[in-house]
C-alpha cells in the first residue's frame, strides 16, 4: 500500500492461559478486535488509506486489549471489538481521540 | 513504559518455506534483526525512551526485512541485523533517516 495517512496497531500477543500478565490475544480476544477493525475499514473503503497491523506486546498488558494509533502515539486500552467503529469514526475520520478509552497516563 | 519518543516496529511475519511472498522472519531472518535492535537500544540506555515492537506483515514482503519508525512512518527495507546500529545512530539519535535503506516510494 502507499504510505498510509494513519496506522492502527493491534496487540495480538498471546500467552498461555493463566499467565500472570495475561495477554491481548486469547484472554482479551484481540483476534476478534483485529477482525472488527479490518471489517470497519473495508466497509468505509479506507483500506488503502489507513494501515492495520498486528503486533507483539505493546506494554500495558494489564489494560489489554491495547490499540495504538500513529501519528500521535495514541493508545487505547480495554478495547473490545464493539469499540472499533467508534475509534474509526471519531478518531481516524473525525480527528478527535476517544478520551474515555485512552490508556491511562501512568501506563503510557 | 512511558509514551516513547520514537517507536521502532520490526516485521516478524513468518510464512512457510517456499511461500511466494517469502517473509521477514525465517527467510529474511528478522528475528535476528529484532534482537540486534533490542541489544543496540540497551547498549545506549535507550530502552525507556525508544519503543521496539514486533509486528505482523507490514506490506512490502518482496523487500523484507522491513522496519518502520514512527513518528514519520519512515520505512526501511532489505534490513539486516548489521544495519540496526546505524539506523539507531543516524535516525533515532541523529534525526536523519538513512536514505540508502529507505523503502522505495513505489512500495510505501
Amino acid at each position: 500500500m502507499p504510505r498510509p495517512e494513519q496506522h492502527i496497531f493491534i496487540c495480538t500477543q498471546r500467552r498461555a492461559d493463566g499467565h500472570p500478565r495475561s495477554s491481548c490475544a486469547g484472554a482479551r480476544n484481540s483476534e476478534a478486535l483485529y477482525t472488527a477493525f479490518a471489517e470497519a475499514l473495508i466497509q468505509r473503503n479506507l483500506q488503502n488509506r489507513i494501515a492495520l497491523t498486528s503486533t507483539g506486546c505493546l506494554g500495558p498488558c494489564q489494560a489489554g486489549a491495547n490499540v495504538l494509533v500513529y501519528p500521535g502515539a495514541v493508545m487505547y486500552s480495554w478495547i473490545e471489538a464493539a469499540d472499533a467503529a467508534k475509534i474509526i469514526e471519531q478518531h481516524i475520520l473525525g480527528g478527535t481521540p476517544w478520551a474515555d478509552k485512552l490508556t491511562p497516563a501512568e501506563l503510557w
